[in-house]
């Protein structure tokens, strides 16, 4: 198994970020090929010593590293890569990694 | 469900990490209670443009923020924080926050 963690960092408007994101950016990162599960924070997202610096966390699931990467090459991938700008106006940063059990 | 994610930024020492990780560290923070899954990055943790600043990522799940709290907050978890010192040498980012399905 695989993630690709994408982390928005606070936003301008969290309102409009949320609305964008649930309505436009979800389906569209759905469509990506490979997508096996799909989990978002809900709330905030803490730190053990209070607030953290990003609005919402996004976890991806695919099969491993190089579904990810079929993924993002794809036309759905790059659709939903080039609609971050259109709603992540605080920075995003992105990890990709193969999981195992601990 | 929840998640605390524990994100490792490159050690001084990675193969010293490594161990200390797997044989001291993970034992420890399995003992926190309400872990109910733990996983782990394998391999390197990568960003969609190439390499990223972290070594390891940790993901650790409890049935919600205020179970991770209490883990935090119990012997074991104290614990688990004051061994942190003891190999986390590139520093760590801590992220807790609940989750649901997109």
């Amino acid at each position: 198994m695989a993630q690709l963690v994408v982390m928005y960092k606070t936003p301008k408007d969290p309102a409009a970020f949320d609305k964008h994101y649930f309505e436009i950016h979800v389906p569209l990162a759905k469509k990506t090929p490979g997508l096996t599960k799909y989990e978002v924070s809900r709330g905030p997202v803490a730190t053990p010593a209070g607030p953290s610096t990003y609005h919402l966390l996004a976890l991806l699931h695919y099969d491993d590293v190089a579904a990810i990467q079929k993924a993002l090459a794809s036309a759905e991938g790059r659709a939903a890569v080039a609609d971050l700008q259109n709603f992540a106006t605080g920075g995003v940063d992105i990890l990709i990694f193969d999981t195992c059990p601990a």
